[in-house]
């Protein structure tokens, strides 16, 4: 059990038990790595409670598959075989929304604003649906800060959010208001990294 | 497939695809969240490209276990019956470690520096034999910073591991030496967390 002590204890008539089992906002920003990694390693910790899993990617993260989505992918389906932790829901832009083909062109890219935009009312459903435990909208930061979706409308649908859920959002330069309205912000800082030095990314590594 | 650009290419007479493949020395470091988490998602990659995974827990991080053990021994467990992934082993110290028992009082407990002192032992063994693709030494700053074990031998042996292994250390405070050794430094900074407005760690987020 963690043993970290609260530096304040607020006055919102909570109870410790309460409290501890709001859910949280979360933001990782920043620079450096680990942002996505991380909020794929909380999707462990949440499947091995059972909670129900919904990853929604955005921007280049949808454009590749990435080993996190081969893993808990199989995690789902272990799920569905034997009951172990919980089912998880894996949407990528673009060609991998589930629900809609309409944002494609005929080639089957995406078209930006439009698949974006699809993804953001898909998310909305969820979360009024209560359908995940946890959503990680991954790089959802950059299709904020292109004005792909409304900044005040999304903070106030997380904000809003009924029920239990946590979300993880990701991403370099959080909008202010994001940053404001979260729980949780962590901000991953590069301090090195081996492109500085004339290395290309790695597979197991960078995907 | 990622498509970040090294901003300098080094005269090391080294190809593109030798350079790629050079094995990564990572560190996640700061205060802030993600540093193990984000670890422990590489871990998740490296598992799906068949990579054999070794995580060594030192510190608080052995006290308890964690979401991420049980999904990583599942997922190794999987590769014996499926062949999926890679095999995943999982040392803890003090009653974790599975090659010792001599650093544990009567009643079970650890006794700090010479279980930390048997853990990197071990981990030296482990990197001479090649034994794992990517090792986790997660919360190791801490026992290099209370001089469990020498900074630089630490340093030495990373630097000097034969064949094709990366490491990923964590924990706050990671030394210089370690800093200046490492391909991959990332520093997770808390920008804000629950824990600063009265909310305590809960399941699923904390561990």
């Amino acid at each position: 059990m963690p043993q970290g002590q609260p530096t304040v204890v607020p006055e919102d008539g909570l109870t410790t038990r309460q409290r501890r089992n709001r859910p949280v906002l979360a933001v990782h920003t920043g620079d450096g790595k680990g942002k996505s990694t991380a909020a794929f390693g909380l999707a462990l910790r949440g499947w091995n409670q059972g909670w129900r899993i919904g990853v929604f990617q955005f921007v280049k993260s949808a454009k590749w598959r990435i080993g996190e989505q081969t893993v808990l992918e199989r995690l789902g389906r272990l799920h569905e075989e034997t009951g172990e932790g919980g089912p998880v829901a894996w949407h990528k832009m673009g060609s991998g929304w589930s629900w809609t083909r309409s944002s494609q062109d005929a080639e089957g890219n995406n078209t930006g604003a439009a698949a974006a935009a699809e993804g953001w009312a898909e998310i909305k459903r969820a979360l009024a649906e209560e359908r995940h435990d946890l959503l990680i909208l991954d790089e959802f930061t950059y299709v904020m800060e292109w004005g792909w979706v409304d900044t005040e409308e999304v903070v106030e649908v997380l904000r809003g959010r009924p029920g239990h859920q946590h979300v993880v959002v990701t991403g370099r330069r959080a909008h202010p208001a994001l940053v404001e309205a979260a729980d949780l912000v962590t901000e991953m800082t590069k301090v090195k990294h081996p492109m500085d030095a004339g290395q290309k990314g790695q597979r197991g590594i960078e995907w």
